[in-house]
């Protein structure tokens, strides 16, 4: 069985690329060293081996099904989610006062990677939960955090939220969950809630639902939604759990991946009231989620990145095992079989896969590291950081989402027939990935989110901040001309679109506008790889003349890595740049009776 | 539950692209007319609809398993393939004299459209029955054909294809199955067959075993590779079923999709002996093999289609029922939400995929229709036909295979979470068809195929019938200047970037040369769907001024999807022609020590 994940490379991620290392000089981590992050990864590395990856295809085939009203899960989650709070996990990355290491949130999310690419279904119930309690620490009334979150922060009580609605999936503007004020403050909660994942189960104490409604008598839209904290078991002043709070399981949905998650259709305040609390102030509900969505959507797109990790790592150890045909320059049948790592066509399936893995998980650690500079980094950078987050959320959410699907069938391809069955994890992995695009907004969502608002906020600002950030890397590195010239062309393609469209925004109306938002998705998400892989490229160009052995052939294969998405990858933005910008209304134009 | 497959598009593309219609003014089809045709048209659907579409997801559900030694399938199989036998499918195209109705080859690839949508598993039974046959009605002797062929075709006993072995599943040359010659004339086969497809069921009286073996003393390589025909049951003189041929059933493939099919691995000779008969001359058993994997290789073309187009159908039902969202420009949240196919990204989706699925259907047509123009039409052309379908056939096999996965993709990302659950068909499509790109021949198999042979095979001649073909349909038709401005620029690019390649080939060398020869697939097999699509445009553009109400709606919708593939898929082709032109190392130049 392969591994996972690639120690060698989160390493060459964290210290190389990124300097990790230097945040214990921050005042928050000063306790910190690189061997207490190194310690942690190890912990969540053998955690992930032994309680995660051990059932990954028993819960993928044997989905959470309903015995006598409660949620049958397979029984390795459980011993998973002990493990993971017996780990500390939960609270990492909170202060010392709350029980946590005050860990850097790019060293959780290398933590998290490792959970993600052992089994990507169990993890969910305890990211869910981390988001969840994250979101109450900003937003929730002290009370309210020393009775809901610090039991979560134990990983004794799990969390999710609760935001689409069966007839409005993505429309969160016409959901219509109520929320009516009782005389003790609190308010009865009646509504259904479509696929929230860990909605019911039986592996937690309580269950800690974020809940979007409406007040009523609130206004129409997103301005009229508040959010509500509902507990599946209602809790007593003292903390205790006492009788079921009408959070009735209504359904679970049969996905065709990522299994081991319960999904669930939950109804409120059927057969009984649901009390819940308001959480911060009225009419606010969805800018408080969004501080959850936005964690989720960076957590997404880390999920996509590491079920395309760990399945380039096994189409891999396949590639380098499975003995077949020859070089196509041998004609004689007699000579032995090769490795099909050898074969071109394979080389390119294998550098394909790691062009987008790695250079997505670069992505993902380099938005991670962000929200620590945020947090704790220097305060006259803090608005740029934050707005420069804002720009790249969307593309760390659907590039891997979509890539990664693409790597992973590049996996399948690799390995043929056997790819394709139940004797290897590819197949799994793409069944599960696929779910990734599509949850904590679709691909759609996010190319309307980019081109529409993330693009022009701030007067361009975080746009500016991030050509900066890679303008600077381009004249910073020395040597790789090649790929400093890829980059240079695809970084100006986008600069050119991007000005045009927004320039003619006002003429062409929001609905012609937007028509073409996906392409501006796909050539920033295409530049800003690239970009990561000159990071690398040059991160490995630095430490190459001093290697030798394994570390010389690691970097040798960024630095080929980097040149094959310059090559193979970045060619792809020119076209969607030029179409972009021709605000091209073939798809605007279609009507719906001519399909 | 959204139709299975468009009526209205086959009829366009038989009678208004194609000139299905003309076909009766041959003499083999001089009994036939287009009332004929329409006649199994509907049957087809009809059989189908009521036989095969009914039992696909309970096929998926419950996989192929053994009890007591037996395959078991679930109970519509047996059902669907009988109803298929009565409907007279399995001999349709054969000669009267053998009980067919001379059925034109383009005709009955239409026939088998119905059931690959309908039920891609169950087809499987029905189809490789028939391409055995085929083969058989070829290169085996009259006694033979008598005592296997002839129960084939009457739909008692069924066929299968036995090529690759556990150890070298691509890698025919290396194959190690043994024939040796016995005293009757006839040969004992001895060893194993992996991924045989419909290998192990009790459908049919008797299973038909197309087999790769060498016999002893044979030179190494393909040059030794003969190909008997090794029953299930032994038949006797008369035509008897007899005893077992000791062809042993060694286990069940379990995949992701595609699940109706068994799947198996077959022992040859184990237990007691395995007797085969030699068909055709020693040694030529990969030629004779390569008529039915041509065959194969569209019909795998064609299910990949269908299956793409079956998803297309749903997610579009699904999109003019689903109401969720406002147009961008609609502000106002007291206004009602609109069926999602009204937003731009969504008709984006749907375009892509209608461009997808209905140019690989008019590919598979034309291709189909080249096959009867081998054997019924002009003399003079059929050494160009037979070159022009020579050269087609990877593209027919792999162009689908990849990018209806991508429609599919498309689909469920139209339908949002729903596309991701077992409640709508499109999950189980995804599934079925990552099956495509695999078997019949990788996708890498076919970039070399068309790259390493096809395009220069009898001095390059197939390439310039088709250049020709496609150059006299860009001026033949009027209007549509984009489109054929489009095509154009991908012709030329195509051809300049062949010429480059071929004229480098000799100082490359093979392994070189190769390296790329997945973009000259890719870029052929765009600028062939373009060509497919300014014909099905030109159709259209023919017929609009004539139609009406939802004729009109119909030519509009293909002339509009004509114009979304050139804007949204032609421009693909530059860069990969530039890549491929250039001879790029770095896939070739990639260690295996580096990854």
């Amino acid at each position: 069985m392969a591994p996972f994940l690639s120690k060698r490379d989160l390493q060459f991620q964290l210290y190389e690329v990124l300097d990790t290392a230097s945040l214990p000089s921050r005042p928050r981590f000063a306790e910190h060293s690189r061997e207490v992050y190194d310690d942690v990864l190890t912990l969540a590395y053998n955690v992930a081996d032994k309680y995660f990856a051990n059932h990954a295809r028993e819960a993928d085939l044997n989905e959470p099904h309903i015995v006598d009203g409660k949620v049958q899960l397979v029984p390795g989650v459980q011993a998973a989610v002990n493990a993971f709070r017996d780990a500390g996990f939960f609270s990492a990355h909170h202060d010392e006062a709350l029980g946590g290491l005050q860990l850097p949130w790019v060293v959780l999310q290398a933590v998290q990677a490792h959970f993600q690419a052992a089994n990507v279904g169990s993890s969910g119930y305890a990211f869910l939960t981390i988001g969840n309690a994250n979101l109450q620490r900003e937003f929730a009334s002290g009370v309210q955090q020393a009775k809901y979150m610090m039991p979560m922060l134990e990983g004794r009580w799990f969390g999710t939220m609760a935001l689409s609605e069966p007839h409005a999936g993505s429309g969160l503007a016409d959901i219509t969950t109520s929320a009516t004020p009782r005389d003790d403050g609190q308010y009865n909660i009646s509504g259904s809630k479509m696929w929230i994942s860990g909605g019911e189960h039986e592996l937690s104490e309580n269950i800690v639902h974020l809940v979007l409604a409406r007040i009523k008598g609130a206004p129409a839209g997103v301005k009229g939604i508040s959010l509500f904290i509902v507990p599946r078991y209602r809790v007593g002043e003292d903390g205790s759990v006492g009788e079921p709070n009408n959070v009735v399981l209504a359904g679970l949905n049969h996905k065709m991946g990522y299994r081991g998650t319960t999904n669930t259709l939950l109804n409120f305040g059927e057969g009984g009231e649901t009390v819940g609390e308001l959480v911060g102030e009225v009419g606010r509900g969805l800018a408080y989620m969004f501080r959850m969505m936005n964690e989720a959507r960076i957590g997404v797109g880390m999920g996509a990145v590491m079920l395309g990790y760990a399945g380039y790592l096994a189409s891999l150890e396949y590639a380098r095992d499975r003995k077949q045909g020859r070089h196509a320059s041998n004609k004689d049948p007699l000579s032995g079989m090769v490795s099909i790592i050898e074969h071109a066509d394979v080389k390119r399936l294998l550098l394909r896969q790691k062009s987008i893995v790695e250079g997505g998980l670069a992505l993902g650690l380099y938005a991670s590291a962000i929200v620590d500079d945020i947090q704790t980094g220097p305060e006259d950078q803090k608005a740029d950081n934050e707005l420069l987050l804002d720009l790249l959320t969307p593309l760390v959410k659907s590039w891997p989402s979509k890539y990664s699907q693409e790597a992973l069938s590049d996996a399948i391809q690799v390995m043929g027939g056997a790819g394709y069955t139940r004797d290897y994890p590819v197949e799994m992995y793409y069944r599960d990935n696929r779910l990734n695009p599509i949850h904590e907004g679709t691909e759609g969502i996010q190319g309307n989110d980019l081109l529409g608002r993330k693009l022009s906020q701030a007067g361009g600002r975080g746009w500016q901040v991030l050509l900066d950030k890679m303008k600077a890397d381009l004249t910073a590195s020395e040597g790789l001309d090649g790929l400093r010239a890829a980059l240079r062309t695809a970084i100006d393609e986008c600069q050119s679109a991007f000005q045009t469209i927004l320039g003619k925004a006002p003429q062409l109306g929001p609905d012609v506008f937007l028509a073409n938002a996906n392409s501006a998705l796909e050539i920033l998400g295409h530049t800003v790889i690239g970009w990561m892989w000159l990071r690398q490229a040059a991160a490995a160009a630095r430490a190459l003349p001093g290697a030798r052995g394994d570390d010389a052939d690691f970097y040798r294969g960024k630095i080929q890595a980097a040149h094959f998405f310059a090559v193979y990858e970045l060619p792809k933005v020119k076209w969607q740049a030029d179409l972009l910008a021709s605000a091209d209304t073939t798809t605007h134009d279609m009507q719906g009776a001519w399909f």
